[in-house]
């Protein structure tokens, strides 16, 4: 049989499991899953005969090579920063290996060591790094192909609860690492191209410089620029395009009340709050006010803001509830960010019965004999519950497809890779379709970057 | 002879080298400044008989050493950061050492082996830090030696420009570091009590969180809150107080119209502007407004921010220059800040005859026999012209003044000192009320914190 290692077993690996248990039988597999708390994985597997858990820390050496040793590949869906000594391990052992996760500086160094023992290391080969990758180049290889010239591409990307289960006015629950949500956007502008001039949006405005996208069936969405458009202009073979822009979407008015937050302050994870433990909630927010011996913390929050008490911007600031001033943030040292996410998780963690979405969106604009022309791509997968999540469906099912494919030697190119040449792209989006995973394409005038076309 | 070493001769040195000259026959002083350039020191020293002026590199250790074994006290004006290896080679060869810079962890590391030596090492005795310590110890000393509870201090310190040059709409020149003043405020949220409530204030609401002040016969002023209100605390035992504030002073008018800046992120000093070299002021206001075939950058501005044509704050932006698109940058990847400053410089560098202005304004509320009381103390400097400026003035004054009073062994507490000590303010504010430097202090009704007394 041929062993397959995955090292972690959060929640983003149920349709990873799954899918190789499933395939287990016709395709010859045997499946160990390594964590160091291998409750989750004992659930995932039940007693399928061709898989197994152990107990693994990733950080004990003899244990985590022990493991390496005995397989033919391994994936590791440990949070990015515990993949590198995996990666080493795997050179020095000569196993193939798959992550879902950014290529780190550290990674991409042993792309030498990689290639030169013929071993594939595949990355960023999930969802937001990983369908995007491969949907995109799918269509931008497709218009090259064709002879046209790219000149805009545009592509967003958002993890939201599923409608059925969208019943808070934010039209938003936490399907991904919280804490990514509430710092989202921090650190220096957001740069972007728009018809070939740089644009920088600093924090404070991110949130209000939103613009709008329907997907057929699934209404409007708003979209916030990422922090680096630009990341992926030359790998994406972009140099020369005139508008390149990335972004998180949301559901429209999202935006602009998360804007109070950072308004506020409360968003800042770069201090302490003092004395947060015993704070309340409205505590919490009355420390970003000024003080006054009357007037009340709603009053002042509403002036300081210019927040009409019709606005629903208000109604969604209490429906989180964080004027109570019963309710005590009961973290020590805490940060802005931290304590804000405390109350935030009170409101939109998934209930047992929630069901999240993802939602993808791309455009690309191009040139082909003098005529401009757009398409547009979308992508929404839905949850099937709590455990088979469409986190863990776009994470997992590629990273899966992937690990069989290297198996298979259909994928065989050596190095540190992300999904983006047709060797990768083409049978991962082909069997993705099986599980429902699937672009629309239409081809739409060209609009360009022009409010007023739109 | 005694033998003073100054090194550096920068625009803050002018009366503290007078000071010294003036003093040098009663006093018996030889002066020696050394800089890496001694154009100015000769200047400033003109044909006095009492001084020289040598070419110092404080970077060569051999010269350094040199300069420091020949004098008797070392008085260092260089930049903060290049006072460390001064101060060593001052322990080293058991010389007292005078800066008007803030202490630094590395020179707070010298206390035991100045004590050792008996050796002052005197900082933060320029203005703010130095004069605003001694004003502010004073009035606190005084209060709690008649029984009195110290629970409000707020300070304010503003370098200004003088009203007779003040002819531009920001009522602001540049008469300090222009690029402090270009990224004042940033890091993480300024931080303060009121009423025993920690206050904190993020960076884009940073300006439009002023307050105002009146100083007798220079009108209103505004303040904004300094990062850390709390730094000198336990240094001047209020660690019980209220209320607990340090700000920034500038005309009334200048912080919301430097909010523009803030907000569409103009004074990021983090990242770097693509082709910055090449751009006109107008590109760089538009890089961080939306793309438009058609809309005005003016338009966009006025959009995004909400600014109505008639508002004073357009009038600002107009005044600078902004908008023009023929003046170019020609800075080579320059941050926004960097930017900013250079369109600032333009108009707001002090012309020949233009004066500037050092204020200061204290306010001391206590708890005495079961009353609440409040003492505002107010300073007021003027600068005479483009060398004797106010900020020369204030700064170089209490150095002298200082450095003399240690010769003269007044001052003889050793160890890494800043001036909060009855041994060194009384003397240095009384010799300093004779050159005008002297602080109006008045009874006024205790207002607290409350905006409704105001």
């Amino acid at each position: 049989m041929r062993k397959i290692l995955v090292i972690g077993s959060g929640k983003s690996t149920s349709f990873l499991i799954k899918y190789l248990l499933d395939k287990s039988e016709s395709e010859n597999l045997y499946i160990t899953i390594g964590d160091i708390n291998i409750e989750n994985a004992k659930k995932l597997i039940g007693n399928h005969k061709n898989a197994t858990a152990i107990t693994l820390d990733v950080f004990n050496e003899i244990s985590r090579i022990e493991a390496i040793k005995n397989t033919d590949i391994v994936v590791s869906m440990l949070p990015a920063r515990f993949h590198i000594e995996v990666a080493k391990n795997c050179i020095q052992y000569k196993k193939h290996m798959v992550t879902a996760s950014y290529i780190s500086p550290e990674m991409q160094a042993l792309n030498d060591d990689a290639k030169a023992n013929g071993l594939v290391l595949m990355n960023e080969i999930g969802v937001d790094p990983g369908i995007d990758h491969m949907s995109a180049m799918q269509v931008l290889d497709s218009i090259r192909d064709k002879g046209g010239n790219v000149i805009l591409f545009e592509s967003f990307t958002g993890g939201l609860v599923a409608p059925e289960s969208d019943n808070n006015l934010w039209n938003y629950k936490f399907t991904w690492n919280p804490r990514n949500v509430v710092v989202a956007g921090q650190g220096s502008a957001a740069k972007f191209l728009q018809e070939g001039t740089y644009k920088y949006i600093p924090y404070n405005r991110l949130f209000r410089r939103t613009e709008f996208l329907e997907v057929d069936g699934f209404g409007r969405f708003e979209v916030y620029a990422n922090r680096d458009s630009l990341k992926y202009q030359s790998v994406y073979g972009l140099d020369n395009i005139k508008t390149l822009y990335r972004g998180t979407m949301r559901r429209v008015g999202f935006s602009r009340a998360w804007n109070i937050f950072v308004t506020l302050g409360m968003t800042d994870d770069s201090y302490t709050i003092e004395d947060s433990e015993n704070m309340s909630y409205r505590d919490f927010v009355n420390a970003f006010l000024t003080y006054s011996p009357t007037d009340s913390v709603e009053l002042k929050l509403r002036h300081a803001l210019k927040i009409d008490q019709d606005d629903i911007v208000w109604d969604k600031l209490v429906e989180l509830d964080i004027f109570n001033a019963n309710k005590r943030v009961e973290l020590k040292k805490a940060t802005p960010a931290q304590i804000l996410q405390k109350i935030l998780m009170d409101s939109w963690t998934l209930e047992e019965n929630d069901k999240d979405m993802l939602v993808m969106y791309h455009k690309f604009g191009y040139e082909l004999n003098g005529k401009k022309h757009q398409i547009d791509a979308t992508m929404v997968t839905l949850g099937d519950d709590q455990t088979y999540t469409a986190m863990a469906k776009t994470v997992g099912l590629p990273v899966a497809i992937a690990t069989l494919a290297i198996l298979n030697k259909k994928i065989t190119t050596p190095g540190v890779q992300m999904p983006i040449t047709k060797e990768v792209y083409q049978p991962i989006l082909k069997e993705l379709k099986d599980f429902g995973i699937q672009f629309n394409e239409k081809e739409v005038p060209y609009l360009g970057y022009n409010p007023l076309n739109n």
